[in-house]
């Protein structure tokens, strides 16, 4: 266990008044005790309990546990582990369940009264796994550093005839070969008008002359996550088009010049959408302006307009402004930042600046 | 909405005594409705009711889902879903939810009191799903047919310093050269003593003579998928590897041959179990006889000594027995077979001799 890390889940559920906590995500395991696995279909969760006792639930067929976990609970296949984790728990109290446990556990541990209500406890892992320490930010920065060097291989590949498909193909190789260990989400590939749809998957479209060509791709390396979206035009951009780009750009930079602690996740997102209204194109920016990262692509706490907390030093988030023009032409711009104590530092240095390729 | 499939979801909650439902696992609202996406931490749910309503709820960044339901609610990222759901569900019965509804919408549910109580209604769907039509059951057949293509590419791959890494890296490719879209789970490719961890995954161990090579391998097919292992011999195997060998073939072999409507599945699984039991590597198979396999690689109900229930026609599932001598050798073989009307189908043609490669 990672002392440091389970303090700060332990101080957040008591500001929480949640006493024991059943944690379910895989990656949140991870976080706390270094050991990982996928368990699938299977039950697999860590009970803290702010008593100090941590307990952790595994089947056989996964890797062994032991040593990840002073107090390790083994089950087989035929074995029904909700019984096991009924007498772990305090009947007489609320237990915090994370966001993530499948109702096929959460169901039978309230047939069994485990506790004595179930509450959603997420924001106590939520909340710790939101700061990176000093060596977690080390690793962003080494994953977005591999993603900036896959950003120049992917603009060398853009040429005539080329198809989405080809290019996304080859990328997990040259992740592999800058060090990562795999993407970090299914790499969006989006040539013309597929780069109005911001989940486009890429497919067989030919790249043509006077496309934009769009980039939102990521790469996991170390278990830490990167995400960078980069807009190119495949040939001189019309009128149109180049001040559809320098809006998106100019939101992105403005957004990211107002991150410091103290600013809400909220106003970052209005500084973006606010410039890209202005310029008439607010209907067309249909989506948050980012979300944070870290262990994975998409962690809780999303920079938009319904999320009214102050950012604080060691948060990690994208900020990535879109336009996207049915039919038309789509550009979005994205960076990975982390917040400074007065600041933050940006961890893409990919050039911004219009770029025309071919 | 598939009219039989969803009356044969009704029939069950009818006969479970549940009144409402509320489907979240992507692949049942897919078998349902034909749309598919995958949500990821967003909410996508289709609701049921035996008055015979059908509500889909979808955000609004998923594929347009108009035409697949008769009725779809559609949200944006900042709305709470949770509202919209409890105003369709009939807060004075039980609601069913599935096994995979997330903690993060049913604890609101119960909070909003959006039901009088919440049960786990997965039986619904899932015993539904379990009986194949005729058009899954060709389809199931198709992705096993080319299944046993891919083993041919497999066993022609396996020769003198070639990695476990660089034969499953190819396999894609072929997949998709066959007509197929994807693997149905990362292939495992295990040499030596690898093969004696039922759940290895390929690396850069090398290929030595005297090694068993394993493949258990699959592929996604028009939705459907296919799963097989074969277990292989580079240079002549030792007495021992023979008899481990031979021994797992016939435990293959005897389940295979006593699936009929009416035999259970734990019996099955007994047959199998006995044979490796009687020669005295009962420790050695640890893990249960097989499982359903359909629209996902593994489905509910699977084939071990704990499942009383007889076996249905149209049911599809994997025999996979195997002995795991830790150090020294791992032989698993497993087809896929469909319960017919007076006994089974077997999918994979595949030949199951010993067989020597190299």
């Amino acid at each position: 266990m990672n002392e440091d890390k389970v303090s700060s889940v332990l101080k957040n559920m008591e500001k929480g008044g949640i006493d024991q906590l059943l944690v379910s995500d895989p990656m949140s395991i991870f976080y706390l005790s270094g050991y990982y696995t996928q368990p699938y279909e299977r039950f697999f969760a860590l009970y803290l309990s702010t008593d100090g006792r941590a307990v952790l639930f595994a089947n056989r067929l996964f890797p062994d546990a032991s040593g990840f976990c002073p107090d390790v609970r083994v089950f087989d296949d035929t074995d029904d582990p909700v019984p096991l984790v009924a007498e772990v728990c305090d009947a007489a109290k609320p237990l915090g369940v994370d966001k993530t446990l499948a109702a096929r556990w959460l169901v039978p541990l309230q047939q069994k009264k485990a506790a004595s209500s179930f509450v959603l406890g997420s924001f106590a892992v939520d909340d710790a796994r939101s700061v990176k320490t000093p060596q977690e930010q080390e690793l962003m920065r080494q994953a977005s550093r591999t993603n900036d060097k896959a950003m120049e291989w992917l603009a060398a590949q853009v040429h005539d005839g080329v198809t989405e498909e080809e290019i996304a193909g080859g990328l997990l190789d040259v992740y592999k070969s800058l060090g990562a260990q795999d993407h970090s989400f299914t790499p969006i590939v989006s040539f013309g008008a597929n780069a109005a749809d911001p989940h486009h998957s890429p497919d067989g479209t030919v790249l043509k002359r006077g496309d934009v060509v769009l980039f939102d791709v990521g790469c996991r390396q170390d278990a830490y996550c990167s995400d960078m979206t980069r807009s190119f035009f495949f040939g001189e951009p019309s009128e149109h088009q180049r001040a559809v780009y320098e809006c998106v750009r100019r939101a992105n930079e403005a957004a990211e010049a107002i991150v410091r602690p103290g600013v809400t996740f909220a106003e970052i997102d209005r500084t973006a959408r606010k410039i890209i209204e202005d310029a008439g194109w607010g209907p067309y920016f249909n989506h948050r302006l980012g979300h944070q990262i870290g262990l994975e692509d998409h962690e809780p706490g999303d920079v938009s307009s319904t999320h009214d907390e102050p950012v604080k030093p060691g948060q990690c988030f994208s900020i990535e402004p879109g336009i996207y023009l049915p039919g038309d032409v789509g550009v979005r711009i994205e960076d990975l930042v982390i917040v400074t104590e007065d600041g933050c530092e940006v961890l893409n240095s990919y050039p911004k600046e219009l770029t025309v390729l071919g």
